[in-house]
């Protein structure tokens, strides 16, 4: 999908603003300059926007001094300018990119390092459901939980949009992969997507159903995405040095878990924020993606799409996501001229 | 101090029991066999018994069917008898050891890669003081907290028995250690040991004096051994990727802290239990010891020994540490012609 020679950026595009704090309804499209092109930066024409959990997080608290108004931390779409240092990616290249908000718009900027080409065997809008996904599977795994060969994993939301693609990256490196989700078709999912087994929930003790389904072990680490629900299980169901990684701030609250269970084991609690991570980091978990997990995608590991809406549409999606009722990835599809 | 040649084991020697669970009272001395000494024990003549908070917390929970009825993780004297396997140990050598219980008494087993020298420069019964405050700072600074070189230290009871030994063997290793303390006498002391400097938790919060301190930086790493009381304010002293590790339990108590704040720094809460720790991970201490902190022991680093009381007043000594007024260690000597 080369540009059209004849190709120009638009002075102004439509984004999708957070214009107060609250529901959904305080998302509204809105008539801006196209932002400029910093030096390392590049701009992408958009083909689609993921949607995330964190976008709803921010929308809920209300624009403030520090994030773009703009939600949206992944896009797909193809490059259309790129700043006086960028060498290594050119106009016309069709990629994906972790961006700093700005997402939910006709053209985002992106640092050029965090910019990775379409897999082959993805569509252009397709590839907006990886880099969030796939730079919080590898940052929460490698560098802070630092999985070790033929470690167990325990993913918390197995049918997420990270989990989805937790599950299959890990299961595809050799990790016996566990997961738990909300309902019963979420866990066969995720055992399609190449879990060893699943556990509903609402249903039951996740930490004694995965104990039993591994012979009275537990896993060495757990991915947990449900912010501070799981303190007491969650040490239950480690192995001894396991470490239990936390990806969502469970908004503010605070995190309680028997200390000398922990202690027993040498259990380890952390955590990580991705967005406020130095680029020179995201640089290099882009580095270790294209290396280790791009050659996987669209064979080993395809990212599910729960549903499409077009760009004027975010604030349904937001409510989508929120009822909770989803399977993968919900992305804003703009409507440029590329399919 | 050679055993005299004419020198024979008794039968029978006196231990300190824990005969309930309760008060500094239930310890009563009684006559017992002396261990039969298996193939990798040695068999050391008490010279001196360290007495750990452990103890206490064992006392009060009372006899169990796991651990010895006599409590004593440390003890110093000479060794009288060698396991078949032990090649390492031989008898008539002074040692100081790690035991599993059984240290209050005339007579204690331990496994002989838990047994160091007596270091050159002290004495018999002061390296008694030595053993459970050292393997616990290898353990949790290097194997759990991985402390790098350069890395900074918050050590909450710079006074303790752990505590005034840690901040010695740290600062001699060339950290920047700083500890709190329950009285400005006790800072003081720290500050002798080497820390920075200390800070007095009765007269403030330690997290807002040790930023101030620092010039608004944190540190690398916590030792807590105040259990579940300072979840918000050690995530608030920790630098990014800092490391909180817990020695004490805090009596079952859960542990509550701010997840954000932790994910934010992608910051750690970890802990460990000396005693339950495999034989083969002791004595891989042990060897550690030996080469990295027995040399600068007697000149660089001294225990402070608060109290010397004899094995009878067992009671007496664990009234005192309960009482909390203790800066270093208490020692329950042995009335065998060592001296």
């Amino acid at each position: 999908m080369p540009l059209d020679p004849t190709f120009a950026v638009p002075a102004c595009h439509a984004e999708i603003h957070i214009t107060a704090a609250g529901g959904p309804d305080v998302l509204q499209r809105i008539e801006r300059p196209v932002p400029r092109c910093g030096a390392s930066d590049v701009l992408i024409r958009v083909a689609s926007a993921g949607v995330n959990r964190h976008d709803v997080n921010q929308r809920r608290r209300g624009p403030d001094t520090v994030h773009s108004p703009v939600p949206g931390l992944e896009v797909s779409g193809v490059v259309v300018r790129v700043g006086d240092d960028v060498t290594d990616v050119r106009i016309g290249d069709a990629v994906c990119a972790l961006v700093n908000g700005g997402g939910y718009a006709e053209y985002a900027l992106a640092d050029h390092a965090q910019v990775l080409p379409v897999p082959a065997g993805l569509s252009l809008r397709d590839a907006a459901a990886l880099p969030e996904a796939l730079f919080t599977t590898a940052h929460n795994f490698f560098n802070v939980a630092r999985l070790a060969p033929g470690e167990s994993v325990l993913i918390h939301g197995g049918t997420s949009g990270v989990g989805s693609l937790a599950i299959q990256v890990l299961t595809a490196r050799g990790h016996a992969v566990y997961a738990t989700c909300g309902s019963d078709e979420k866990c066969a999912i995720s055992r399609t997507l190449g879990a060893v087994d699943a556990f509903n929930y609402r249903t039951g003790a996740f930490a004694d159903a995965l104990k039993a389904a591994r012979g009275g072990e537990g896993v060495d680490v757990i991915l947990d995405m449900a912010g501070v629900v799981y303190g007491r299980q969650n040490v239950d169901a480690l192995n001894r040095r396991g470490r239990i990684v936390h990806l969502s701030p469970g908004g503010g609250a605070d995190l309680s878990f028997p200390l000398r269970e922990l202690m027993r084991k040498e259990a380890v609690v952390t955590g990580s924020l991705l967005r406020p991570l130095p680029d020179i980091e995201k640089a290099a978990i882009a580095q270790w993606l294209r290396a280790q997990v791009w050659p996987l995608i669209g064979t080993r590991v395809k990212p599910i799409i729960a549903q499409r809406l077009p760009l004027a549409q975010a604030s349904q999606a937001h409510e989508i996501l929120e009822a909770g009722d989803v399977a993968g990835k919900i992305l804003l599809d703009v409507a440029h001229a590329f399919d």
